[in-house]
């Protein structure tokens, strides 16, 4: 809706305040023994009290059956049309940890990985290697030279890099070097554009420096290369919606990803905790504030029904503390499911509540897949929540006479 | 709809007939003690009897979050995309109270107002002065000559009026005058774009002169201009759907857009009984009758509760003689919701219910916002309502071999 003609005459600048809190992965399957999703099996006193103050409903991150990213999960939210605006893995990641990529770097994720003699793939990840440990090799790849081109390369975490390159005419269209599996020798940089030849050539000669600089390490001797991107140009939330948005993420990708839709990203910790603290301590200065709740993802992610169960329930003992910040809308969405029976993203709809004074509830008694499937909002694509939230927050003036 | 590719090849031409009631800004929302909507706090006998053997649902204006006026909402029941046609105040204003305006020509809403002798706005609408006394005052101002442009001026109500220019080279994107607060002066016609220029420069000769002509009144004695406006080119309903549509409104600005819409604006009178004895004269003569009721809207917008239950109820005694004429299709919308404990239009969605022999009812016991939300229409776009209502008449034939 950011593309919405006419967005930001419609849009006026108050004192209200939207407190966005994104539950990353939120929405589940049922346990095939319980037949309860996590939210169901969760005792969510405080989120379900909420929504049945609130306007329910689910959103469609992407369309019905497309499985998002964290990038479209997150852009759909603050109103990017997930199919117009792309982001490559590299650029977020880049982003994500403060590297100052600009208009025309190529960004890359890197991964350190293992080879054998016959330069056969044996470990993806070399080991998950620590960050300890790759922080001097990367160090050694940054002082690589590629000609005509600026290499550099930054430690993410564990096994983790991200390369950029800096140069005249780069171009994104590069096809991964990561076989995604192992027992194969790793692929050739290879250009999918004729524009990107340069790139390719250029990533070649990077990884034939890389394999040689890195050929006495034990675990770490070879680099996978993939999500070769530019960073896209994307309309500004503060601009369009005339807002000052803040982000509060204690992970690097959210951050890259806030920062490039034009919020102010606020330094925070790497819990919860230290992200609320951070609310509490700039909440005065910013009237759009979107929180990021990493862990219900991360257990989904990882197959763990109960850990997920865990980590809805802790972010439950915030939501007081939430509410005493008295926002004049409360948000809590999600930027996809994450089923632990699926042990990933998936395509499910997302629960959604949004919390103002002119919701006056609907009947919905708790916050979960099937009771949102109830509520007053209906199943509504992730597009128009920034909408309703800046409706309910009487920052939308009428459309038309 | 009106602009899906080949729509006039699936409409056909038939005997039957479509009641297309709009109950204006019928949707609201629960009163902060009863919990009850205005709809719900409302004995609505004969609009409850009728969801119960119609197909209801719940319908979006133009997006979820965003606030329709009565412009686009009107248009979007027609089927028109009203973020693609959007229609000038101005224009709807001249069209309402039947002025002769064609392409080209510009047309602003006006209001009589009190400046000091600073030149200081102390009233925006001159005390709400009457139409009365206005009218001879519109006279005066319709006398005025602009070199190279043909000016007219015609009395609204109270203290509105109605502008229009006609000439070469005209064009709408002007900035309005009324700085819409007082303790100020009234602003300066200024062309917001070069092609501009010259109407601005005629806007500004005009309001220099009615400032001579009404400087010895006492509270009218300048104007405030806003609104401007050229007719907007759209599809013609007759045309696209094959009808042949009449409009009965008592209010000027729901005349004015039916016009616009293409269909045959019937001469009626103040109240909605009027309305409805036009409705029977000229039932036999069309086979789409738009009818108009206004006063829940102006409840709604006065934030008086129960004035809007009463409007409601009115309306309610009405739907018997409605029915008498047995109609084929009889669909009651809303352009908008109005709750009351908002004082003005929302973004809610607005219940729908569409009555023909070929909807059995489906167990939706009452006709208000948590009941449609059940209904077996689910939750549509507004300008999907005209496909509904033209496919229950047997007006639509079938897509595709």
């Amino acid at each position: 809706m950011i593309d919405l003609p006419g967005i930001q005459e419609l849009c006026q600048q108050t004192p209200s305040k939207i407190l966005f809190l994104v539950v990353d992965g939120l929405g589940g399957l049922p346990h095939p023994e319980t037949g309860k999703s996590e939210l169901e099996a969760a005792h969510l006193p405080n989120l379900d009290r909420l929504a049945q103050q609130s306007a329910c409903g689910l959103t469609t991150p992407v369309l019905p059956g497309i499985t998002p990213g964290s990038g479209p999960g997150h852009l759909a939210l603050f109103g990017y049309d997930p199919l117009k605006h792309q982001v490559g893995r590299g650029v977020l990641e880049a982003l994500g940890i403060g590297v100052d990529i600009q208009a025309g770097d190529v960004a890359a994720r890197g991964n350190f990985c293992t080879v054998d003699s016959a330069d056969v793939l044996v470990d993806r990840r070399a080991g998950r290697i620590s960050t300890t440990e790759t922080t001097p090799l990367c160090r050694r790849l940054d002082a690589l030279r590629v000609p005509g081109v600026e290499v550099h390369v930054y430690p993410v975490r564990d096994h983790r890099f991200v390369l950029t390159l800096r140069g005249e005419g780069l171009a994104e269209e590069v096809g991964e070097t990561d076989p995604q599996r192992v027992g194969v020798p790793p692929l050739e940089a290879q250009a999918l554009t004729p524009q990107a030849e340069r790139t390719a050539r250029a990533l070649r000669g990077f990884v034939a420096q890389a394999r040689e600089v890195l050929s006495r390490e034990e675990r770490a001797n070879m680099v996978l290369l993939r999500g070769f991107s530019q960073i896209p140009v994307l309309p500004s939330m503060g601009h369009a919606y005339r807002l000052n948005p803040a982000a509060i993420a204690a992970y690097p990708m959210y951050r890259g990803l806030a920062h490039l839709v034009g919020m102010q990203v606020l330094p925070t910790g790497a819990t919860f905790q230290d992200e609320f603290s951070t609310l509490r301590q700039h909440y005065q200065a910013h009237d759009f504030l979107f929180l990021h709740y990493k862990p219900a993802d991360a257990a989904g992610e990882d197959g763990d029904f109960s850990a997920k169960v865990r980590a809805l329930e802790e972010l439950d003992r915030f939501i007081p503390q939430l509410e005493e910040l008295s926002p004049d809308v409360l948000v809590v969405a999600g930027d996809h499911s994450t089923p632990a029976v699926m042990a990933g993203h998936s395509w499910h709809p997302v629960p959604l509540l949004i919390h103002s004074q002119w919701t006056r509830g609907e009947g919905i008694p708790r916050f979960t897949e099937r009771a949102c499937a109830s509520g007053a909002l209906g199943r509504i694509p992730a597009t128009n929540v920034m909408l309703l939230a800046l409706a309910q927050a009487g920052k939308l003036a009428k459309f038309g006479p």
